[in-house]
């Protein structure tokens, strides 16, 4: 490295102007070169940015920042543009506790024009933006980049139809890798080819045809419309570009994503339009790293990594992941029961169902980025008898709770939402936290919530939640359940029943999920310092235990802690349940405070909160010094 | 009516099997007759009733149910359907308390599939059924019926992307009535003409082709696309549904809506094809009543009205409307500052908007039924310096919670959520109650949430809210406020601080939006009874007045009386500032408790809760009593 980069010159997005497009390629190698060196020591989403460097450069080297706006979808790809806009220096605190996020951050950085993270959201904040400036007569260009799998997302067809209707000037990067993060999702531009081929709808087209032909009058006169609409179809030589183009808005033709060249050719003329423009550009994920595009799905977020073959570096933790415990539960469950049905979100891989698909694939449904539909569905299944198992992050969980209180807790109809990264997730920050889950289901009428303790309680939990039928949520963290490695036989939980982890009796621990261990503890730790604390593993955060709680209100103390938001969540119900009770006891609700958690590892950034044993017992001791 | 006619022999749908064409077309006259005549007493969603006659008619004639599953979008239009399964005999108790429900509700009638309510997810729930119905290989036929204004929701394309990829097996009816909820909403099928004819799209389109002509090896390359895709637009004959065509779905042409032969011809030929069909349907609204066709917004959803003249029978409630009171609020405050923005999805006059459409044509923005949107692109533009104001129905803002959480709340943008509708709204019943918002908005980092008790404090909330900045949801209720007919000048209030409205010793009352009145009430009552209540109105649901909560402890009991639920709500946040402040006092947390709101008169249904002065003394009364 003792040479001299072009990257190492590169202070702002302002610099790339002057580069000639031979120089943007050298720099374009050199940032992949950075990106490697830092991913495989820091982890990161290292595909998609890999394949997005040469779009990021070509942007950058047209448009006029911070006062043009280049607005990221989900935010993944975004490495490139960290690199050229002030914060190479800062690279190697990627994703790291107090470091760069690996998002655009609006405050980490003027040149982020909006917080990315949940995907399809790209398009409606740059309509945004694109109504300002027409309100504001000024000039600014405006750029959204978003990828293919984010526009089967319902919230960027409602931006795309609206933006159509508008006008509105502004450019869509189409970045098409042609791979959404799992590769059986059915978005909306991977199919076109194969449903003009698929049998039923050719079925379907000629059938409708041949009795219009040899029907009466009325036959007669539709027959013509298909004859014509078949006819259409035929010029449509490149139909997944006419659906944007039927909504108004322009598109170029599918462009080389990795020709610096042409890229700039054609951005250079769609920044010169004054309505919308979408611009196709077909990337490959990992471009320029043999690992990454040969395992584009590993490497879409991966942790560090040998940078020369791209083996994984062996995580050291013993256990099994949440994910598994959830996913090997699942599959056992849909041996017994052929009406449990499993479906994601796009999420295959990261919600545990490989083994499920692979086992039942009749019974796996991949909606795609698509949260709402995978709801909805989940509605129309069980009026239908069957037994859906929605497996879903808890903050896209976030994306489709109108359809968890009107589509299936109205109907009391028997769903089970699998609500996975619940609590703090770590390096992705406060875009990938589920610390909302507990407050927003139990808000909802007819819903029972699930917090497991460890992977043996989820697996109990699983069996539970379909047995007892209804809306179930089950929320459950990301990482490992250190203390087992294969869950034993699931046992059918009392709803509403806790359970005693640890006895004691000057104050009462009552704790949630992962908090059954902080909990456990701290209890040892106040142990030393002369004070006696019961553990209560609360096991459901709805129905709450009313005589765990009652117990509780014996002692000096009652303590509720939760890896969640406090407003709203399980602390405030316990001291609901309590007045309820007319038991007026001292009370210190623990959980994540009013603010939002930000990013690194996530055992420090609980530490950081307070939620470890150290903390917990020393705000108990503090609590019991002030009564 | 001494005359018998076909509707009182129909019990249940498969009598209409039975019926002639000529005979189901008297009977569509009679059907109309009877919804005209019942709700001109009731009031109700008549002109789409009107509309989707002949539709549902031909549907039930051919369909076998509850074994084939007919789903609706958002039911309004579904009062045939009631009073042809057998609920003629209770159509008169239509959207009243106990009676029947105005929309679908799988709890009244095994012929209702799904309980229909929030636009957009027929779609979804009927992609379920079809998808329940390829897993257990049954033959039952699946027909979802939607209107063109809830296409432009972003889950019906999540489900039409879903449907179209899986060619799943059900026949879609597009009722296209030619007009969303209010008129100036930009949906997907009513632009298409005129965007082709818009000069942007145009000006775009040709500015390329001829730069690409014009240029060098790129541009020749790309110039041969441009012009085949303008050959190919050139082929297009019926745009509106190629769009479907494209996801997969063979589209018929448009069928008269009004014409049950047709309609019968072509639903028996599209029920025997096995992948997705839309059958466009064309239909009026308010079809076969004068009144209604010439006034449909007005009937869209219309009180108690002449059924001779179509006139309103005037509302004998005193005092300006919620709605209207933020309205004018919203016109004073844009008139003071040029960046405040009105965003509306679909609801124009339901939100109070139409006096700013008005005055501020430039600044006045209707999304169409795409909720989402509507808070991504306020993101956008609050980024861009602008103040934009969202208004929307409390119960449909439970559609973007997420976006209130990542687009806004995280950035800490200065949009301010106007959630109309909140608390207990009445005869359209459990999904349209507005019940959920303190707690999904409280627990949001970064927001602030007020509760105004009437229209004054309305008035003063918006001005405080554009004034403060920041993320701020403002939630008051339907109907009148009975003390006002205008807002004084608006005040700006302290943030978070609440304020004393009766004074009193014994115990204190803190109270939430239009609860405070309740609240005085209560304390009138509970004065005769010899007890002193103080009431405070609280103002704030977040920030809570800590001040006003210590002085309550100092009280013999604490009263929190919300309309909303209890569970994570207001009422559990002061116990939590309680526990906060160390202050274990007796309290009694009023609110929703934790099932669903039927429908019906909105003051019989909170005194049925316990939310009028009677219900809030006695359980005061009682509550001293067990202490």
């Amino acid at each position: 490295m003792a040479e001299q980069r072009i990257l190492d010159c590169i202070k702002t997005p302002a610099d790339l102007h002057l580069l000639t497009e031979s120089e943007l390629g050298i720099l374009a190698d050199e940032i992949r070169q950075q990106i490697i060196d830092t991913t495989s020591k820091t982890g990161g989403h290292v595909a998609s940015s890999l394949g997005a460097v040469e779009i990021i450069l070509a942007c950058h080297s047209l448009l006029d920042e911070p006062n043009d706006k280049l607005i990221f979808d989900v935010g993944h790809q975004s490495y490139a543009h960290k690199l050229v806009t002030g914060r190479l220096d800062k690279f190697d605190t990627l994703r790291t506790y107090h470091g760069l996020s690996g998002f655009p951050r609006p405050s980490e950085s003027p040149y982020d024009a909006h917080p990315s993270g949940h995907a399809s959201d790209s398009l409606s904040v740059a309509s945004g933006f694109a109504k300002a400036k027409l309100m504001r007569k000024t000039d600014e260009k405006i750029v959204a980049i978003i990828g293919d799998a984010s526009l089967a997302g319902g919230m960027a067809f409602e931006a795309l139809n609206y933006i159509g209707t508008e006008q509105l000037p502004m450019v869509i990067i189409l970045n098409d890798n042609e791979m959404s993060i799992s590769r059986n999702v059915g978005a909306l531009m991977k199919h076109f080819g194969n449903i003009r081929a698929n049998n039923a709808y050719r079925n379907t087209r000629e059938i409708m045809q041949e009795k219009l032909e040899s029907g009466g009058w009325f036959s007669n006169a539709f027959a013509e419309f298909g004859k014509r609409t078949k006819d259409s179809m035929k010029h449509m030589f490149l139909p997944e570009s006419m659906i944007y183009e039927q909504l108004g808005i322009v598109c170029t033709p599918p462009l080389d994503g990795h020709n610096i060249h042409e890229l700039r050719a054609m951005l250079k003329l769609v920044l010169e339009t004054d309505g919308p423009v979408l611009m196709h550009v077909v990337t490959k994920k990992g471009a320029g790293y043999e690992p990454a595009m040969a395992d584009p799905e590993r490497f879409h977020g991966v942790g560090p990594y040998d940078p020369k073959t791209g083996k994984s570096v062996a995580s050291t933790a013993s256990g099994i992941s949440y994910t598994q415990a959830f996913g090997d539960a699942l599959v056992q469950e849909a041996k017994c029961d052929n009406r449990v049905v499993a479906i994601t979100a796009a999420m295959e891989g990261g919600t545990g169902l490989k083994e499920f698909h692979r086992e039942f694939p009749d019974r796996f449904i991949d909606v795609g980025i698509a949260e709402e539909q995978a709801i909805g569905m989940a509605s129309g299944m069980a009026a239908a008898g069957m037994k859906p198992v929605v497996a879903v992050y808890s903050t896209f969980m976030q994306r489709a709770i109108d359809q968890m209180i009107v589509d299936v807790a109205l109907p009391e109809l028997d769903v089970v939402f699998a609500l996975d990264r619940a609590g703090v997730v770590g390096s992705d920050g406060p875009t990938h936290h589920g610390v909302f889950d507990i407050v927003y289901a139990r808000m909802v009428p007819n819903m029972r919530v699930l917090v497991p303790s460890g992977a043996n309680e989820l697996a109990s939990a699983v069996h539970t939640a379909l047995a007892i039928g209804g809306p179930v949520a089950i929320r459950y963290p990301r990482g490992k359940d250190a203390s087992c490695t294969k869950p034993d036989k699931p046992e059918l939980l009392d709803v509403g029943k806790a359970i005693v982890r640890r006895e004691g009796s000057d104050i009462a621990i009552l704790a949630f999920g992962r908090m059954v261990e902080v909990g456990i503890s701290a209890a040892d730790l106040l142990e030393k310092a002369g004070i006696s604390a019961r553990v209560v593993d609360m096991r459901w955060a709805k129905p709450l235990d009313a005589d765990a709680i009652a117990k509780a209100a014996k002692t000096k103390l009652i303590v509720t802690i939760e890896e969640g938001v406090i407003n709203g969540g399980a602390g405030e119900a316990v001291l609901d349940e309590l007045s309820a009770l007319e038991l007026y006891a001292p009370a210190l609700v623990m959980g994540i405070p009013d603010s939002f958690v930000m990013q690194g590892n996530a055992e420090l950034l609980l530490s950081e909160i307070g939620l470890d044993a150290e903390g917990v017992s020393s705000a108990i001791k503090a609590k019991l010094a002030r009564l």
